[in-house]
């Protein structure tokens, strides 16, 4: 099943059968809202913690997602969840209230794709017949816990990206309706020293070059084989350094091809979010949300989602250590 | 491969060719001390800071697997690891070192087995020939994070645990000599609302319970079929409340047959560590220590290894949550 490296290749043909999207109020007034199952429109969501708000978005999302791909709770054999709080507890809730076998993984930003990667393989191997992927972030509880509490009302550099509230979910399956997972490609760790948590663009762009370039080895496939090739939240500052760096190494990237879910879930000139979107939430509910509605209607054939992560810890920075980056493929088409 | 709802079965039989285990002074000063590939004499290991301390235990653990495995660093395709740090920063620092395609995972002190089942249903399903497990903990540094600072010298009562300083890899191959990874049950999320961070045994030992019993349902097996059935880390409080719920819902268990990795790898009665050991290391250094040395003997041709983990966060106890937690349990048999 392993062609290249470090790619799985999923040639029993795993389905995406449904999938939903809960987001926020900022997420709900950008460009891609009509796209999401769920559009809170406080950011508390009548919950008495940033994290109880945050948890009530995953747990809405899983629960959508299973009504979606109308099949019974009880089918579900497996959960992979992630997230980006520490222990990723949103997700322990949530497995909690799921009720089944979970898996928990961390891979930062990049958590939507490792989550979707893994399900895959389960279901790619006949481990499972129905996997759960999901992933979540909210906006308040990672600047809380990554930097500072936004009712601080601290300033950011214009470097800076706006955490995603959202949350995405996918239900994959052996067989049955839907776009299929046709390959994941596990990135490595990339790490060119950068120290700035208000930078993280910058220091995951080259992460995700790597994972693309590997991908394209591993595959033997180009540019030219998909209609879209998104970067998970490398925003403003990123995504351009990672089209330089693509074009540097014989990879020259079409613009209208190579888009970043951080550029798309908001109005980036209208909507106070610096340098664009980031966050678990950010690929997920772009993919899961968007990406797949497109797919669905005909308009994309073939999309490869790169989701990067900065997999830094507060305490990590604060002693003075640069960021790991990693980023994960997932190559998703439509049934033909 | 999948046999019964929760059970991967992994009948192309991947190999253990090799494993490695690092440890801190209190664990060489325990019972299993002549297990372990290194002792460290200071806890702090000369790094300058207890993080960094954990680091070099696990930067140590892999490497040493990858030799005492004989193949090289190149040929291993992904690392599957995990910690209990804020964002499992200690295993993605040594991924970085390793350079190899990484699969961050979390779920606490049950991570040795996550990633042993992770692993092995990679090389399982011919999705790597070559894949490394791996985790760790460091007492200064749990404690640190989930509690006090050792250095405050707060006192801890009589049910709290001591968190092993260790780390523990393996590399698992599609074919080679050494254990077989048989199968692994992948855990559900169980919490009888247990809230004190100090008693984190009796709070796990339903979710240990839960595991072993879909075990024997999802295989067929019973405890005849085993020389030695371990928990990860319940110690001294859990262990026993573990062996009277499986005694009530009619799975009796030998006490000889019936052990703790938190009982066994420290001198309860000598060494001060209260009930006994926890962390991700404690399982992971008896297992891939001391038990597989014991299956080579052929003093122990089967065991199953029940990982145990309690996936609280600081934040999520100090806004009152309970604990959710899980057990992962992996079955390894010496090569007939």
């Amino acid at each position: 099943m392993l062609r290249g490296n470090q790619t799985w290749w999923f040639e029993n043909r795993p389905v995406i059968i449904g999938a939903a999207t809960v987001v926020g109020p900022d997420e709900g007034d950008g460009p891609l809202a009509a796209d999401f199952d769920l559009v809170h429109p406080e950011l508390d969501m009548q919950q008495k913690s940033w994290e109880k708000a945050e948890r009530l978005l995953l747990e809405q999302a899983t629960d959508f997602a299973i009504q979606n791909a109308r099949i019974d709770k009880d089918q579900l054999q497996f959960y992979v969840g992630g997230d980006l709080m520490n222990q990723i507890i949103s997700n322990s809730f949530a497995a909690r209230a799921l009720g089944v076998p979970y898996i928990g993984v961390f891979g930062a930003c990049s958590t939507s794709m490792e989550t979707l990667a893994i399900a895959s393989l389960m279901v790619n191997s006949n481990s499972a017949d129905y996997a759960l992927a999901g992933t979540c972030s909210h906006n308040c509880t990672a600047e809380k816990q990554f930097r500072y509490p936004t009712e601080y009302g601290s300033q950011k550099p214009p470097t800076a990206q706006y955490t995603v509230t959202g949350a995405g979910a996918a239900v994959i399956a052996a067989s049955g309706d839907g776009p299929v997972v046709e390959c994941a490609t596990i990135g490595k760790i990339v790490d060119l020293g950068i120290k700035d948590p208000f930078n993280m663009g910058a220091a995951m762009a080259p992460a995700a070059v790597d994972t693309i370039q590997s991908h394209f080895n591993d595959t033997g496939r180009t540019p030219k084989d998909y209609d879209l090739i998104v970067t998970g939240d490398l925003a403003g500052v990123g995504h351009p350094i990672a089209t330089e760096l693509l074009m540097r190494d014989g990879v020259p990237m079409d613009q209208t091809v190579f888009n970043d879910c951080g550029l798309m879930v908001y109005d980036t000139e209208r909507q106070k979010v610096q340098a664009g979107g980031s966050g678990c939430g950010c690929s997920a509910v772009v993919t899961y949300g968007h990406l797949l509605k497109r797919i669905a209607k005909g308009e994309l054939k073939r999309v490869l989602v790169v989701a990067t992560g900065a997999l830094l810890s507060p305490l990590s920075y604060q002693q003075g250590e640069s960021i790991p980056c990693i980023a994960h493929a997932v190559a998703i088409s439509g049934k033909e």
